[in-house]
This record gives structure tokens, sequence and C-alpha cells, in this order.
């Protein structure tokens, strides 16, 4: 693919859009808009292996509450394993005696940048949550085959959510 | 949440951007940024039960081919199923006897309008395949270890396809 140009067209908080004008080897010249977000962390916290947490929190997109895993974006010079320790003590009060990244994922790589890096949790003591201004935030412990059971009733909709979940549910690590 | 304003900044061919502005129960005003895209499809297909079909294709936001799972924005009018059966005929040439819709899920419900319908096939026929124009599309047939390695190899980046992948190594239905 050569890269023809590039029209930047928002500058925003949690994202940027550029539009980049391509031309592949058919020849014929087109764009393609990027959605440009930080990188980002998953937190999975399992208290028991049959158990994980989740916050709930208002999703404007959605226009609804959403329960999902601990997420969140990384801060500038942020590594995962900072940003996730970060984002759990921020959201549940959480705090991680070890965590571990596992592997990452484009969250909607047709067209945004956003890379979801998946860490787990071992072992944490809990404390007092630290929430953001605009954020309130509930805590909840479900079990993985109650949390199966709302992924196939299309009350978990939240991708990230579901890797986790299903990640737990296969027993591999 | 109450929703004192929207600007619409960008409309496009596979997103628009608005800027909402919201008044929690705080009080105080902030904006936030809404991508919005139409609504998608996954189509998990298993030759066999220990193998899935992937397809390979450039990706630009990411300046890189990438493997995933057969995927696709939804045609105004389209039922997941009917989007699932064109994209899977469009990027394989595979027609399916029966598909069936699993569930669905934001890929980024934090910024991001996008509902993917995970779809599962059972039985096709193969024929040739219809890419978009500026689309050049490889099919391959993986099994369920080499997937599983590719993802903690961090070889198989693409969230959607970790869920498809993690879904069939639970062997739940």
């Amino acid at each position: 693919m050569e890269l023809l140009g590039t029209r930047r067209v928002y500058e925003g908080n949690v994202v940027n859009l550029r539009v980049d004008t391509l031309r592949g080897e058919g020849g014929r010249p087109h764009d393609v808009e990027v959605v440009e977000h930080s990188e980002a962390v998953v937190v999975i916290v399992r208290p028991r292996p049959h158990e994980m947490v989740l916050v709930r929190q208002y999703r404007h997109p959605l226009g609804a509450m959403s329960w999902e895993a601990v997420a969140g974006g990384m801060d500038p010079g942020e590594t995962p394993i900072e940003a996730a320790a970060r984002e759990l003590r921020e959201e549940t009060g959480y705090r991680a005696h070890s965590i571990t990244r596992l592997w990452s994922a484009y969250s909607a790589p047709g067209f945004c940048s956003e890379l979801l890096h998946f860490c787990v949790v071992d072992g944490y003591d809990i404390g007092v949550a630290e929430p953001d201004v605009n954020e309130e935030i509930e805590v909840g412990i479900f079990s993985l085959d109650a949390l199966w059971e709302k992924i196939r009733n299309d009350e978990l909709p939240d991708v990230k959510t579901q890797v986790a979940v299903l990640w737990a549910l296969t027993g591999r690590r």
C-alpha cells in the first residue's frame, strides 16, 4: 500500500480521526478512515478460580449501564503493567500483588488503532476506589458460569469482557 | 445523564464522529466523543470441531496483514444472518447451509457504537470468493491449538477472533 496523503479531521480527548488516501496494487486511490486511540489495558481479577471481578458504569455510546472487566487507557509513559495497577486501584480500590500481561488485541482493526493489553492479577489487597470525575463505578464478583449465561443471553455485550470470561472458562494459561 | 448538545464532526464512509455534551449527577458538563459505526457480523466457521477458518487481509490502522475471523459491516436492511452469509460468500466463496447467531458484543463501548453479532456456520459448500474492490483476501484453515498458541504469542491480535477461538476451546455452545 502506498500512502498518497493524510487529512487530520479531529483531535479530541479520547480519540483523533484522520483520513488516509492509499493506492493499493489495484491502482485506484481510496480513502481509509482511522480512529486513533491510546493503547489500553484489560485487567482480569479472579478472587477464586471460578470467579471474576467486573465493574459497572454508564457507557454513553450504548446509552446504558454496562458490566465490564476493569479497563482503561494507558497514560503517556506508562507500561501496561503500571496502567493495569492504576486502573485496578482507581476503579476497585484493589492493590495488586502481581500483574502479568497475557497478550494483546486490537479492538477494531478495520478502522481503529486501539490496542488492548490483557493482564491478569495474582493476589491483591482491598482498599478504597479512586474513580475519576464523571465516573461512578460499582464493583461486582460473579461466577464464571453466571457470566457465561450472561454472554449467551446478550447480557454481557462487551467484547473484551467476553475474551476474559471465555479465556477463564478454557482453564488455559 | 442529561444530553445538553450534540456536535456532528465528521460523516464518512465507514465511521461518523459526533461529540455529545452531557451533564451527569455531579453537575459539571463534559464532552463525550462517539464514533458511529454500523452493526457488523463475525462468522465462525469450523470445518472440523478442532479447526477454524480465518482470512488474511491488509489492515491499514495496523499497517500490517492480519489473520482474522470472517467479518464485515451489515448493509442497510440486512439481518445478521443475511450479512454473515454474504460476508462468508464474498471473503471465502463458502455458501453456508445454516447460520445461527450466538450473541453480540460492542467492540469498544467506551467510545464507539459498533455492535458485533457473533454467528456460527453449520455446513457449507465451497465456491468462488467475491471480494470487494480494494480487498485481497487469503483463506486459511487452522487448528484451535495452533490459534491458541498464536494468541499467547501475540500473533493473533484481533479481539473478535480471540472471542471466536476461546469460545471454541471452551467446548460450550
